[in-house]
């Protein structure tokens, strides 16, 4: 038996922001007990021309609902970017959420033969949905998820692999 | 058209070593610029509790061979992890490709439906092959590619998103 695109897509992405959520809520208990601002790690990065924590959720956002509305040939809602706390960023998250569950499995018929055309530093790339799901969607989302791990466990977050997994 | 589970693992796999390649050679690159030995850089880490460039590497390699492995129900090479350069890195990394390219595709039929049981943390953890691959093998392995690239960018090596997506 086969993997459908709908199963390599939408459950990773549902519990990529499961993980991600939970390693929120360790971020946010670690930021009490050192009595620092959630800010200062919502604002982290690890490296000045890296993004921040922020902007790799929002990038896993985008990623998440480009591939869902692409694989589908549907159209997913544009958020701003705007989020400039973790309550925000929480907020953010359960929007993508939203609208992922709103995604019928049955809207992915023939997904992996669909043509997707992707902007990209100014040109237009251009993939079969099959190569589009497996060599951009999914190395973009992990890399998001992976990088926002990272930002918090650089800076001192107790975070560990098991949380990464989802098996915490 | 589903999409294999062969498809979803191998040339994933394969495509990641490329990468990670690439991002090596522009760390060389960058210690011979910059006069600092290529060590710093294999021995460095993002957090002083997680592995270090050589540590990610080695698991990346555990996690593409165990994956082929245990979605075929044959043996991998075991490697000792004892590499401590750039060289022998580049080493495992060879070996590891070579092995990959040994796997045949045909011993994937009916790998989504086999039972896998893996070690993790002194339990005996059971998946289907398809949630193993999909929620511990290629995470995994995008856990360890993006967590390399990071501690190299971390480290001020030159190294950009198009390179993780293999589109450099």
């Amino acid at each position: 038996m086969s993997i459908s695109p709908y199963e390599i897509s939408i459950p990773t992405f549902q519990r990529g922001f499961t993980v991600l959520t939970k390693l929120l809520d360790k971020a946010e208990a670690f930021a009490e007990e050192k009595k620092i601002k959630t800010d200062v790690l919502v604002n982290a990065r690890l490296s000045p021309d890296m993004l921040s924590l922020a902007g790799q959720i929002q990038r896993l956002s985008d990623t998440a609902k480009g591939a869902a509305s692409r694989l589908t040939g549907t159209d997913a809602p544009s958020f701003p970017d705007d989020e400039t706390t973790l309550a925000d960023l929480r907020t953010r998250i359960a929007k993508t959420v939203s609208y992922l569950a709103t995604v019928p499995e049955s809207g992915f018929e023939g997904a992996a033969e669909r043509t997707v055309v992707i902007k990209s530093r100014g040109q237009d790339v251009t993939y079969t949905g099959k190569d589009y799901l497996l060599t951009f969607a999914l190395p973009n989302f992990y890399f998001h998820l992976t990088t926002a791990y990272a930002i918090l466990r650089h800076n001192g977050v107790p975070v560990g692999k098991l949380d990464f997994l989802g098996r915490t």
